[in-house]
């Protein structure tokens, strides 16, 4: 049987609410954070070839990385309207947004997280020189990729109300985590009005209400203390 | 027809490689970067709708996302063996590599990357203490991160010729851009020997060498001049 090794607060809750989407039968095994450095414990990282979450057991696989993980799940559920087959309406849309997820979006949060880390953890003498520093490539650089990005979403989510189009797919499940993360930074506290319909939207849902319940946290997205 | 718009030095060499690889009809469109701002030219810019490298037409679709269009592409090649299907022996290790290349690779080298342009851009005294500050995070974060990861690949390679197993798969088409952009930068000069002969194996095929004479192009990654 599949294992889910499920670290509090991180992305692995991505594959909980998909287990739960498909009523999979799986073995739960949940992880606490560090308390003292917020990462992931020593048996988490020895199983996780990475070291990173989310990780699944299945016999003598031991897979790592989240969409990965997703498209072998998937594989045992050749019909899921989770996954828009090839000539699907809305297969490209969901393929853009399934991929766009760790290949445009976390790569900019990663970014602004370490800029924000060196910031908000440096000396303030040291600190205010590095938020003159990171301004700048806030303007130049982040800002304008993220406005982009989230103009996006908010115009497709007035075509319709999922990532992945008419139905929730995986695109949705990939973009929880940044999702829930961009929202508790108060990113969408202004305006977004179709972004802010689709957390709504998802958290109607029972596989994702049962997602909750078995993760059992206060929210989803890990969140540094300052 | 599908329609390739090739940025040079981008990331879109991969579906060019993947096109070649598949013998596909198509129709390639090749775009110079702005010689003063390295940037995609707003031609480029208009089309892509995050404003990056690559993106493909096809009819009405207008798709980015290298991995999205991908996807995209092999459905029209469904027994292709650059897509390693649901039971293959080396689907679990083919789907890893496929998506740790925008998960995991890219996102550490793009963090790289900012930090190296704030150094080598700034007056020289804030340099220097720039340099000092990112060299914790350099040696807290992100060398860790990689050095686990090259290790992964340095011993999957050992294990199998390409990262997608016994085969090319388009793993190792995904992660030609990152994989290149590191050797430019000689991360494999001291090493890897198995990660080097990878190198070798991909240059001698032929989908690679018609990639890059449609290319051009003296490499394949794009290069900050300092």
């Amino acid at each position: 049987m599949l294992t889910l090794h499920h670290l509090e607060y991180s992305q692995s809750f991505r594959i909980l609410w998909l287990l739960e989407a498909l009523h999979a039968e799986y073995e739960l095994k949940l992880y606490n954070r560090d308390p003292e450095t917020n990462l992931a414990p020593d048996d988490y990282k020895a199983l996780s070839p990475l070291g990173t979450a989310p990780v699944i057991t299945d016999g003598d696989v031991v897979l790592a990385e989240s969409n990965a993980i997703i498209d072998y799940i998937l594989d045992s559920y050749p019909d899921s309207d989770l996954n828009p087959k090839a000539g699907h309406k809305d297969r490209a849309r969901h393929l853009f947004w399934y991929h766009t997820s760790p290949g445009s979006l976390m790569p900019l949060q990663s970014i602004a997280m370490v800029l924000g880390l060196l910031e908000t953890r440096s000396p303030w003498l040291i600190s205010a020189l590095l938020k003159a520093v990171f301004g700048q490539v806030r303007k130049m650089f982040l800002n304008p990729r993220m406005e982009t990005l989230l103009g996006e979403m908010e115009k497709d989510l007035g075509a319709q109300p999922f990532f992945g189009g008419d139905n929730l797919t995986v695109a949705d499940i990939t973009l929880v985590y940044p999702m829930y993360a961009a929202r508790d930074k108060g990113i969408f506290n202004n305006g977004f009005a179709n972004i802010n319909a689709w957390f709504g939207r998802i958290e109607d849902l029972d596989s994702f209400k049962s997602a909750r319940a078995k993760d059992n946290r206060d929210r989803i997205a890990f969140r540094f203390q300052n």
